[in-house]
């Protein structure tokens, strides 16, 4: 089976060519598994074709890491290790790529990369027990073995952590690497939202190694900017927009509020099993999925954007970053309103935003020319005002059902910031 | 509310403008639920960008029916008519779009136009009776009638029978029309099988009404042509994609096999509700929906085309189509060969592709010059040719686990042909 | 110099890189000309955007050659013929591509690939003698020798004649070759008529030899048939446009009323140049020019299908594709209407159509399947459909200036059929 | 005639319907010209598809006009000006469109919007007196006396002068506008650098009318900082990208070197018309000609960018912007290395950037929400960042022949910097 060659279709980078290792591993039980979890959540609500998930965008990241191997020149082991790592980078994503991420954060101090490090060591099993009857697949964790993959260096990889050879963790974690050069074309294709369509095949020709870390020649510098500012819009536009960012709340709230929860029974599932199991865990959970389903969200009743508060606001509005302190401030808003357990929520996205995507501010790359290295801000004001470009529009928001706006709108201020 | 506007982006089409009547029906019950269901059932267990929904797909009908509506000047009601009517006219499909539907026609004779009609006319309810209690929304029934819209016309417009007017349902039901101008070029591009990529706006240009009937102009003969040709070759490689089908047949077997089945239990469900469900139904079904969730699929382990057939053999296949008979042969391939039930699944797929797209081929298509109005065939041999092409390459074929091949090819033959 | 790469954009193949004996061809004067030489004629005065040139052309047909190679794996000595002859095999075309190309076949029995291998052997000079003075850059005959390549060999190929291999010469001179692969789609690209959007990649990846000739694996038929397709689409939609048709045949006949013509005086100009000189050339030569730059061109003031005419009239057509035969029935048209010489053209398209695409009604094609090597035919009837398919939509037509239009439909029967 | 109906198939915009004055304007010699100016001068040694015309542009531009007349909801007459307007506003550009204007400005003070008013005005002739014979087309003058519109309007639009209702020469001269919005996208697609590829549609939903002046609304201000961004972009790779600069430059160096030269002459050519004569008009005018054709350019010998230098020299740079002092420094290089006159050019790029599009570093764009009306460096640091961004990356250059390359470089400091 090993010599056989396998091509799909993506309607991204066209034909992929899969063998050998990479074609046990597409089979593997983690890496199937990913086509029952959406790469953006709820953003198909607002974004109707943006149903992708992250089994193509795993494919993608494996092909682009494959095309910066070839331009880099690197040799056999390094292109494996770096193809192998960026193909299983995402295997360890719950339901709902990082809707619940900082729950698992909040409770366990645990997130999407400590799972696919287990996943990776075979210190986890992706199957219910049941299933493993008529499933006879090999783990990941089997295929790395059986093929006498380095697992330590994989995740070193995917952490970004591999001392000798920086360049070839920063292919896969730096302020632009093989994730977000898949992630940003796909999402852009799949919500028809332009901005995402950057030229990776002219980054990837400027791309070279310096003094053993990634840099970009000179004439690079355009290619550059345009990436970091695609990801900026990106954000702004597709991944906070407003009605994306309300769905998952509403989820991760319902999530919250099981009693007992464990979170870890959960991260196995899919997308579809979790929504099951939620309908199952509470009259309130049920509503939730209900109206995720039917699409009934609730809406943004009250929002301020950081251009209109004054210092002691922002000071207020930081310590609602504390998770339990921001129940608490809901459940007063509930409990003076007369509105029922879980149906006012209140949105802090600025730590949330910066744990998705610890890149969104990053922008220091090396740019080479004949003569020296400077950073990117020697070439162009761009990256520092990217840097400072606020994303999203609200430093903090409370969303609920309509019926609730005036209510809410009047006394959020006093319990907000007293 | 009515006097809103929404903008919908959809990669196909762009910005897609919805007001007034259709603002509200794309917040019905009905249409939400479309959301999902896949437009290609398990096309993307081939095609791994094939997540589209059958919502997608309604709001693109919609939208090229008022593109359609504007080149062919039609007045503001016949508009409401058809653009209404292309938004509704896939609400009546079950779960995994088509895939199951021969099984309704099988036993109750009913496809998923007939739900379709009741769910238009307010005689079946897409809610789970407990999900009603959170989500008031109104019903497409409820927001017709408030409209008065007339929906024994918007019936007549979805079945192709508009007596008066035969263009308008000529628009939803014809050799070339609104469906297919939108499902072509949508599947296409997420499949990346660019065969699709019609130009639909050069073929409205050419459209015209002619003695009350659709036609097209001589010059739009090539644009007739190339949608006839995207058409059969997006059958053949897409939607009778050999594992595909496979995927479809498993899926369907395991639903036939249900104890005491009653259809119309299922049919209001979600992709996702049916998997769930199934598993609860018998180890057969968990099986198969574990199989179907990691991608273990069956493989076809013999198959025949129709020019390896003489006649006597031909008669043979044809009486396959009986599903009882089938049936029958499957079981005692299983028996003599002593194969688990339900683990050897014959194809006979004639019969049905013809009844998931009667349109298959069909090509005529009245083409009017200064003089006079001549059918396609007059023109170009090319209609003739896309009627006569076979789809799929295998007149039966029977697929199992390959564990079974070299058992079942054995015996095939015998057992089919006697 | 012989070290460095070139990375040229194109907005059709992405990046192409170039080196060694490539970088040095793509500066020869004989593919700097081609800058100046349109793809397609006139096409612009249909299709605005179709400025495209044969410079680009040929840089792509050396792309694909070099795809073509990878997927074969074909050897380094058949990958640097094959993409050398490639990236050659239009460097013998005249002012206007094709345009002018029948008159050198009626009056010299030569044609642009005549040209071609006279300039690869070094037997022709592109060069005005003045020009030379101030560029010295060597010629495409001096690199090939400095590289030590095999003339002749290239020429075969280009010939489609190589004895030895008949898959080599196959790749550029066969039913679907590489000089196919990219015009099609670039001419797409350019004119925005998405016909020729063909999938060059999937079709590339079904190519394979056997017996030592091209063929086709049998999941490629989609693919083939979707190419041939395109081509008879875009012959009668773009390449045989009416409008377009006009231009050419005013500059052909302004060319051939030229006094004491020398054809070859003409073929290594630009297409400016041409334009430049006929201005001088006498008063016709002037007004046809005049009219060409301001897009005032004759109409189609008779025509005729074939499906309209006998025997004995199709007969009278066959005897008008004698170019003296035909001048003299124009003669007779302008004698008898009292037209002023040159503003009468009888157009009988047939000839020049098959001399210009000689594939265009080829569809041989092998096909292998595990078993055996059958024909296109076998598998599909759209192959023979292609064949049959009638381009233009006219048998003969007259061209004139608008004025005249009355007058010549009163007379045109008679002249033409007695 | 009036009452016809063409639509013209452009690559960018899809199908543009003309009618009445359109179709008119569309067949006036001065926009069928347009057809002979290519839009990006000399891009296409650079980047082989930008063949692309004045055109093409121009009826681009009045596309997009009328779109964004739609959206806006113009009355019939404010969108009649706006459109004229737009198809008209380039039809005073000489031969290679902004190449050769800065020696107009430089001699004449006179530009190409001066020539457009001219045309407009019917005081000037596009036609060689010859060429009048053969052509009776009516002028744009006479097109637009016919259909009783008002040229002062148009032209007060055109140079962005509309008193009473801003929002209207806004439309085609501001920030962003349709002419802008054609020529990023059309540059993008026939260069296939993707930077351009900004989301019309998307912006032209975001704008308003505020005040009489044109805004746009908060939701908009990411689309408004993705086209910001597409312009710089465009200009530092393509359209400032060094070799079309030499390329540019060369053409200028022969032109101004003409004896007794009298530029008007010279701006009713086309490209292929300049070229001609230029080859008449002296030895180092037929040599530039020559090495343009072949591609044979100088190099850029010497360059320094901005951060390199001290106060002194950038003051010593600024005096080069005068056109008589930098050609007395071309002359001493030339005299004290014995280069031979007109064989070492001196390039301070930073007026005539500024002369070619004085939208350059604009961005004060209005933004509006329900509350206020601010500028758009309230919202976002992007902005600025693109006013402070350097384009190109030299401040001053020397091309030359690339055997001067040495002695230059050793003496260039020196001639420039004292």
């Amino acid at each position: 089976m090993n010599d056989k060659t396998k091509t799909i279709r993506d309607p991204i980078h066209g034909d992929i060519k899969l063998e050998g290792l990479f074609l046990e591993l597409i089979e593997a039980p983690e890496i199937q598994r990913l086509y029952h979890i959406k790469q953006l959540g709820f953003a198909h609500l607002v974004f109707p074709g943006a149903h992708h998930t992250r089994f193509e965008h795993s494919l993608g990241a494996y092909y682009v890491a494959s095309r910066a191997a070839e331009t880099l020149n690197l040799d056999k082991e390094e292109k494996e290790i770096i193809t192998c790592a960026s193909m299983l980078h995402d295997i360890g994503h719950g339901p709902f790529s990082h809707t619940l991420e900082f729950i698992l954060r909040n409770t366990l101090n645990v997130d999407h990369v400590d799972l696919t490090e287990k996943l990776i060591l075979g210190k986890y099993d992706i199957f219910d027990p049941e299933e493993k009857e008529y499933i006879g697949s090999s783990s990941v964790n089997d295929i790395l073995n059986k093929n006498g993959i380095d697992q330590k260096e994989i995740i070193r990889n995917i952490r970004g952590k591999t001392n000798k050879k920086p360049y070839l963790s920063q292919l896969l974690n730096s302020s632009i690497d093989v994730d977000q050069l898949d992630y940003l074309v796909r999402d852009a294709y799949y919500t028809g939202v332009a901005y995402g369509l950057i030229d990776t095949e002219r980054f990837l020709q400027t791309l070279t190694i310096n003094n053993n870390k990634l840099a970009v020649i000179k004439k690079g510098v355009g290619a550059v900017e345009n990436i970091l500012m695609a990801r900026t819009l990106m954000y702004s536009s597709v991944y906070f927009h407003k009605t994306v960012r309300i769905a998952e709340l509403m989820l991760s709230k319902a999530f919250e509020m099981i009693d007992n929860l464990e979170p870890f029974n959960f991260f196995k599932m899919t997308d579809a099993e979790l929504i099951n199991n939620l309908k199952k865990m509470g009259t309130y959970q049920y509503e939730i999925a209900t109206r995720l389903k039917y699409r009934k969200l609730f809406k943004q009743v009250y929002a301020v954007s950081r251009s209109n508060l004054d210092e002691a606001k922002i000071n207020a509005v930081k310590s609602l970053e504390d998770m339990n302190f921001r129940r608490k401030k809901e459940q007063e808003l509930e409990e003076s309103l007369n509105i029922p357990s879980g149906h006012v929520i209140i949105d802090v996205p600025f730590q949330e935003l910066h744990q998705a995507e610890p890149r969104i501010d990053q922008t220091d790359i090396a740019i080479v020319d004949d003569r020296s290295t400077k950073n990117l801000d020697e070439y162009t004001p761009i990256a520092k005002a990217i840097r400072l470009r606020p994303i999203p529009d609200w430093i903090v928001m409370i969303i609920a059902d309509e019926k609730y706006r005036d209510l809410i709108a009047g006394k959020a201020e006093k319990i907000l910031f007293g």
